[in-house]
């Protein structure tokens, strides 16, 4: 273990390093400063490794006598799996070479250039195989909010603030960026007089949030200091947990959210490592005086100053009648009120044991201001007051067709600004009873 | 798909058959009219495939020529999930050829002698690869009892006769029987009016479940309607869903059961096929006049016919004091008020995509009777009644070295008795917080 927190800020996050990829130059979400990890393929063929570079993807399963024999060993899988695995010196490592080789000085671009791809060419694919996915609830206005929809009486539990609030998500049901989602057909319970019904989803959501992903790795039994906890963590990525909110209310007591939220959830393509983070680090979420301190499990000065994470987002939303998607609400990931750090320290304290590719969502995402609010049940406050479209239409929650994009970025004086990417879904009609009907056998 | 329900009787169950494995004739669990799969090693060698059969197991994985060769193939994997995904006319055909190659009146039995072991010399392992596992709740004794204690106005939820109510649980801490059990160490509220401390669970008890394995497959978007379900089940084994009652109850509201239980789940070694249940399925479990059909989805004549289960369980203790276990309650998997069918097809129905080796909990299986409580939670009215150990001990919870053994088998009139062997484990003592501080950096 090293000393300094947060992890070093050095000569890859230079403001004024420049690339021979010339679209990085400049480029919102992928400079040289950047270097996210994503899995992508061209024309149906093999899944591989790749890093975003500008408007580029570089094919690294390609690259020989770059990197370490295990790193290349580790992107010619594909998933990145195998590389998270690795653990941080290799990660830093591996990041000063690509940042190396993709400088402007660098005196034979033409030996990597054949493996550019445009972006816009390839296929992206989940960038990692998760193993257990694990959602949280640290949005503290999000909770706030939703809970005084659902409980007007109690909106934010006694246990919120000491016990980070997490469940089980269900893993087999993430998919990457870009693929449809079909509006889930469910129990709901229109009128509470009379019995439930089984009827498509009519209270559709997303909820905006962002993916940490766990490099692992603890035995069963054992645990992960707080201390520890950022050598178990290799990035983070866009997530949308999308959400079933008529089905939610139905099904979820006493054990939680199930069907409303297994029916898909999308992860941005690209990861964004720690590493590239490091500037952006801020201090964890304030705590007001009649706050509880932490658990001592929970607490590390080093964490306190800056475990946070200075990540904007925004919610861009595409009717089909619209040409353009409009932005309805933005967050910031500094309304998180447990540090990632936190999260997996809490994860892990009762010996639950962590793996490569685990994958723990920050839960929703929202602000004090009702322009911040990281799902339509806050931004409608649950349907009451609709939004308005430039369309001129209204949305209380997602109809069909509607797309839903999500974007996050850094931006910090003296540094590059560096991004995610997009997260995108488009909402899919439900199977009507009809077409159930014919699938019967 | 083929119209008779459940699935067929044949000679396979034939309460005559008698097996050359001398030990299989009248064994209490494995006689020849069972055939359970397993995984298993010898020496710290690599996993294999194995068969129970009296007190031995046929390692089949060693077979050539006997099986199908896509059969042969998956029996040489490490684990059962190939096998799994070849589908129930594959494992009926299978199941027919193991049954004749163990009788008695098989003309070579010297071929194959040579690959049984003793169960007391094999090592056993987690018999699949479990991808995701859910939780059900579909023991309603257990909903009431246990719902009673913690909302005593409010015992069973208005949705629980509607929804198979369930929750994703943490795959990465499932176990096979024998693994010892760690104390979890949690967030805990002693005193409602103090702050919570972390501490050593005081309140740890076991969940008496099944655990039904799922062969998939159905792709995201898609369902799987009741009537196809048991195409997609493969089979039955003990499970012991492990929770820690006091995490549990501070940390349970608004999104379910988190550390509290994914510290560890057992798993039993053997899992008895579906068709080796056959003979023991029951009507699902009956709704009285006032209760609600079923929605449409989780109706089909057949399976409320004999969609159910007819499995008797029991849970015994022995503490570090005593010599033997004593029996401490008794289940039956007929007071599930959801089939394992029901369950199945109320997970995909909004699309939820399932995968060979998903497994599906039961939820803890209590009958009506004090006697009949699957956990101590319900045995003990929440530590109110201690039970009684004829060491002279009482037990609210579990104390550590206290070894938990759960058992299970079917009985009829006119068939074998086929049993599930146990599953079992051991309590080992929490990490103190001296041990914690030991183990960081």
């Amino acid at each position: 273990m090293t000393n300094f927190y947060p992890l070093p800020i050095n000569e890859t996050h230079d403001v004024t390093l420049q690339s021979w990829v010339e679209t990085a130059n400049g480029h919102p979400d992928f400079p040289i400063q950047n270097l996210p990890y994503g899995v992508f393929s061209l024309d149906g063929g093999a899944r591989r490794i790749g890093v975003a570079i500008g408007d580029h993807v570089l094919d690294v399963s390609a690259l020989e006598g770059v990197f370490a024999r295990e790193v290349e060993e580790a992107f010619r899988q594909p998933t990145l799996n195998a590389f998270i695995r690795l653990g941080r010196a290799c990660w830093q490592d591996t990041r000063m070479k690509l940042s190396e080789m993709l400088r402007d000085d660098f005196d034979s671009p033409f030996e990597y250039s054949p493996h550019l791809y445009p972006q816009s060419e390839v296929q992206m694919h989940l960038p990692f195989r998760i193993g257990d996915y694990t959602d949280f609830y640290a949005g503290i206005h999000h909770a706030t909010r939703v809970g005084s929809l659902f409980r007007p009486d109690n909106p934010l539990m006694p246990n919120y603030k000491h016990v980070p609030i997490g469940y089980h998500g269900r893993s087999s049901s993430i998919v990457v960026s870009g693929t449809s989602i079909r509006r889930p057909v469910g129990q709901i319970l229109p009128d509470p007089q009379q019995p439930p019904i089984f009827a498509p989803s009519r209270r559709l959501d997303y909820e905006l949030e962002l993916g940490f992903v766990v490099s692992g790795g603890n035995a069963l039994g054992d645990t992960i200091s707080i201390e520890e906890a950022r050598e178990h963590l290799f990035g983070v990525v866009l997530l949308n947990d999308w959400s079933a909110r008529d089905i939610q209310a139905w099904e979820y007591q006493p054990l939680g959210p199930f069907l409303s939220k297994n029916f898909a959830t999308s992860l941005g393509p690209w990861v964004v490592t720690f590493e590239a983070l490091a500037p952006y680090r801020t201090p964890a979420y304030p705590r007001a005086a009649a706050d509880p301190a932490p658990l001592e499990y929970l607490q590390d000065e080093r964490d306190r100053m800056l475990g946070g994470l200075d990540i904007h987002l925004t919610v861009s939303l595409q009717a089909q009648s619209m040409t353009d998607p409009v932005q309805i609400s933005e967050g910031q990931a500094t309304d998180l009120y447990w540090t990632p750090a936190q999260l997996l320290a809490h994860h892990s304290c009762g010996g639950c044991n962590l793996n490569a590719g685990d994958l723990l969502g920050s839960g929703t995402i929202s602000g004090p201001e009702q322009t911040q609010a990281g799902c339509l049940l806050e931004l409608t406050m649950g349907g009451r007051d609709p939004l308005q479209l430039p369309s001129g239409e209204t949305r209380r929650f997602l109809e069909d067709q509607d797309e839903v994009v999500f974007s996050g970025w850094c931006e910090k004086e003296g540094f590059a600004r560096i991004g995610f990417g997009s997260c995108s879904g488009v909402i899919l009609p439900a199977k009507t009873s009809e077409t159930l009907a014919t699938l019967k056998p």
